[in-house]
């Protein structure tokens, strides 16, 4: 049984808060006739601070998408080794015992993939299989975990590492103007995280099943306009109102492992937005406390995409976790309009009595 | 058990051939310094014929990256279907039977994924599985059928669909001008393949045990420089020669399952050119007659990328496959540099004694 061990995560040193952003819209878009709807829209996502790789007035240029890529490369090759380090120490695991390196991301493209350059750099096997995926989001970080779940269910004595490596401040497009566009620039961050799933032992969640689900022809609500300038993330209105439909994906896959969406112990989802948290409490009728670790990183951080869900889970951890078998849900949400879903337990490394 | 099925390809309609290229390229760069090394290169490919998706006047043309892109998703929605349909037949299934998707490409880049939009279109379940994979260049094809063959190892009930789509004729770059990039213009083609991987039944090639393997530093040596232009493709002038690294990886993967990587009865390997296949067949001590497969995509399509692989393996298919439990090498090669190596037998439908 896979084992999802404690994530690691990094945000890096440039902060903007809240009252900085609306500032800067204020000014920005002083005559900007949906001005106030955004700055409406902007306070209502409760994201109080943002870790940026740059300081805002660099983050506020467009040096064009190859410069902009570039900055990716290098703020990658120098932020992401060190969280990588520190998730394989909490596995207590070695490089040499991964064997799959699943790298999520969608705010830089590279090829090869940073996977190949962190195999050479870390010491990993030349071995390591390479999955990287760059078209899911913020649903990739769940796709993430759940690949890797696959992994280590098809090879029981493999161990995964999964890193989500985002930085939506290099995807900030000073001449998209849409409400949608002017409120994502109040609510996306910064920030790595990584983790490992083991397919023995470990301390963490014990990965039980995993399932995706599409919503029908939503594929053009979340997604990006690939132009010169780089990746522009184009927002449907209707997004924040989709945990309506969702919910029952989620209660369905509970349904099939005999749990019940509404009675677990522990919830770890991604906050792409403070209606998501709400309607999920709303639909899956579970108290909103229940989502207190989404809601952390959703005000510490914003929305750091497909690394939201892995340092929800790291508040957890540091929470203290679960008791014993404690039964829990995970779940990304992203462009397609993609679930990306998992149950597991909570388990402790001594805890030998597998699942029931 | 997983088993690869018959492969469905398609290539466009527009055809270049070698006369043709070569011809442009005296004509284009006339007063080039290294004009004869580059059409010596390009006649050293054997490519004789090249298909694409716009006329060649078309192709010469660079509208941008957004309308570049634009192409990619309209023609990629008018064409994959098509393939994924005769796919699907081929290999007795329904869309409803299918529980993931791995689509590779490097040639376009779209988020969601082509997977969001074939899951609406092509009546799949909402509940499939979506691998989009970018980054993985030409090793993609190998590295998909080994991500089905994982899936279905670790859901032995379940369908995996690959789908490989490879515009390579809209990463045309008229500002490159270096031999490599000339020697490019003259080697990579467009085209489309789909396959199924059955979890249980079917006819093709059983897949046994799959492997990955990165030839230490060598990330800078096949890669995209991403560019307000779109990707770049920078090919080194050492990439030829690796088979002769790769060669022992192969090798290696035979041993541990007990085969003798130079004593199989088939080979169907991604052919980046023709030294790849002159090498392997000199490294690994097998007849270059096994890789005809291979050589005949190359000469006929170009190298197309990912769909490689694919391609070959449905000549082996049409050629009639081989006996019953005979033992074959499928691998794609690409940046990283990477290789993806699977060991398979062939396999009848009827043939229900499974591995021994």
């Amino acid at each position: 049984m896979a084992t999802l061990c404690r994530p690691s995560v990094s945000v890096p040193e440039h902060v903007i808060t809240m009252e900085e952003t609306l500032e800067l819209a204020r000014e920005r878009h002083a005559g900007h006739p949906q001005l106030s709807l955004a700055l409406r829209l902007i306070e209502n996502t409760g994201v109080r601070t943002r870790r940026i790789v740059q300081p805002i007035e660099e983050t506020l240029k467009h040096p064009g998408f190859e410069e902009r890529n570039n900055i990716y490369e290098a703020e990658a090759k120098a932020r992401v080794p060190a969280v990588i380090a520190r998730a394989l120490d909490d596995a207590e695991v070695l490089p040499t015992d991964i064997d799959v390196i699943i790298y999520v991301s969608c705010t830089g493209f590279m090829m090869p993939s940073l996977t190949a350059w962190l195999i050479n750099e870390m010491g990993f096997n030349s071995t390591t299989r390479q999955i990287p995926i760059a078209q899911l989001g913020c649903a990739a970080g769940g796709a993430a975990i759940n690949r890797a779940h696959d992994f280590c269910t098809a090879y029981p004595e493999a161990n995964a590492l999964i890193v989500a490596c985002e930085f939506c401040s290099l995807c900030y497009q000073p001449t998209d103007l849409g409400v949608g566009s002017l409120l994502c620039n109040g609510l996306f961050g910064d920030g790595i995280a990584a983790a490992v799933v083991r397919g023995q032992g470990g301390t963490g969640v014990r990965l039980e099943r995993n399932g995706s689900y599409l919503i029908p022809k939503t594929e053009e609500w979340i997604m990006y306009d690939v132009k010169a300038t780089g990746f522009h993330f184009l927002l449907d209105k209707r997004v924040p109102a989709t945990m309506e439909p969702l919910a029952p994906a989620l209660k369905d896959l509970a349904d099939t492992h005999g749990w019940d969406a509404s009675d677990l112990d522990f919830y770890v989802v991604h906050a792409g937005g403070p209606r998501i948290l709400d309607d999920l409490s709303t639909f899956l009728q579970v108290d909103p406390h229940a989502f207190r670790f989404s809601r952390a990183t959703l005000t510490e951080y914003g929305n750091i995409a497909s690394a939201v869900v892995l340092d929800a889970l790291r508040r957890f951890f540091d929470d203290g976790g679960a008791t014993d078998r404690a039964r829990g849900l995970l779940a990304g949400f992203g462009p397609g309009i993609t679930a990306e879903m998992t149950l597991g337990r909570w388990q402790t490394a001594d805890d030998m009595q597998g699942v029931g």
